[in-house]
């Protein structure tokens, strides 16, 4: 495979989709190559389909199902998608990937790690990004930033924010603070042991000085390649 | 957990259907308890989804993705019907289960089977059969047996027979001969690694001396518990 693969993790409200969006404009703007944006779940049929149901659900899935579900469109993707584009020297970037699995259906929600690592590993297949920006902000300016808005598509299964009434905006709150505790850890951890595929970026500073920093590693990557 | 838990499993065309309608028509006349027929996928709304979608498709899936969704979809139906029926003191009777998954994913179509027993874990959570019928049949009967009729519901997503012209179904009669023998050396293993689990039995024998052996096993396990 040839070519550049890259993720954007992160909790809720620490600006990926905004980080990725720039990236990828400045890469077709800059390099000339063919620059692949993917949000999962979805980008293949099956996570279409997987991500039309989870949302049409009432009643949530059992973690294990779930677990298996998003793996499950990631194995179509990586084999539809990610491995053919590489193979063709695409640059791939994403918004989310595997690690973001470990991070809210491992360490956030409580499946056994190892359980979670061997099903990405399953739907990986080997394939890992050459570079993943961890945006890191603190779990109370991420809830800020976020403004409550917890959907399937932006977080990964949280349940949507209740906003009857005060009392249970309150338990959310705590309930999400501490959630959000344990998703900023797990990236941590995740950053820490693999220090040559992650970047951890503060990403409390403004947009541009984010993006600058990003691209200044993109582009250190690509003269290494 | 104070069910009891029965699966069949065998290649196509051993008689796993017939045996598990007569096994449960049986113990509903004779047991006075509450039992459940289950057939994979299917059996909680996921399952039914994912049912319809594979037959839908035109293209198949990649065979990690297959893996994992069956799995997703075994996962709901342990947590959501299994456990909860076995807990209530039910008889769950499977018309294939996990060992399915080890046998088609892994030993014939080459899944490592490594990964298809982390699968297997997340999926089941623990909950594996008392005990499991192996209807064991040449694959020559077998596919005699079969007439040739593969089809999601039936064999575990094996394409469906071609039946263009005689040089097609030629082809498939020996990929389909092989495929059937490594689907039976395959079960013939796992009974060997789990003989405190697996019964093994003659699945070329008249239907009626196959659920007599079979019902002689379950009231030995009935008496036992």
């Amino acid at each position: 495979m040839s070519g550049l693969f890259i993720s954007f993790e992160g909790g809720e409200g620490s600006g990926k989709t905004t980080q990725t969006d720039l990236l990828v404009a400045r890469l077709e703007a800059e390099t000339g190559r063919r620059v692949v944006r993917l949000h999962e779940p979805g980008g293949t049929p099956l996570g279409e389909y997987i991500r039309e149901w989870v949302k049409a659900q009432g009643a949530p899935l059992t973690l294990p199902a779930e677990l298996l579900l998003f793996v499950a469109s990631r194995a179509e993707l990586v084999q539809r998608v990610i491995r053919p584009e590489l193979d063709a020297d695409s640059i791939v970037v994403a918004d989310r990937y595997a690690d973001s699995t470990t991070v809210y259906q491992g360490h956030a929600r409580g499946l056994p790690l190892k359980d979670v690592r061997a099903a990405n590993a399953i739907a990986t297949g080997g394939v890992w990004p050459d570079l993943t920006f961890l945006l890191d902000v603190l779990p109370d300016a991420s809830l800020r930033r976020a403004g409550l808005q917890m959907s399937f598509d932006e977080e990964g299964q949280v349940e949507p924010v209740p906003r009857a009434d005060d009392s249970t905006k309150r338990r959310f709150e705590e309930l999400g603070a501490s959630f959000h505790r344990r998703v900023r850890e797990g990236y941590l951890r995740l950053a820490k042991a693999e220090p040559e595929r992650w970047v951890v970026v503060d990403g409390q500073q403004p947009v541009e000085e984010v993006h600058a920093q990003v691209w200044e590693r993109v582009q250190g990557l690509q003269r290494s390649m």
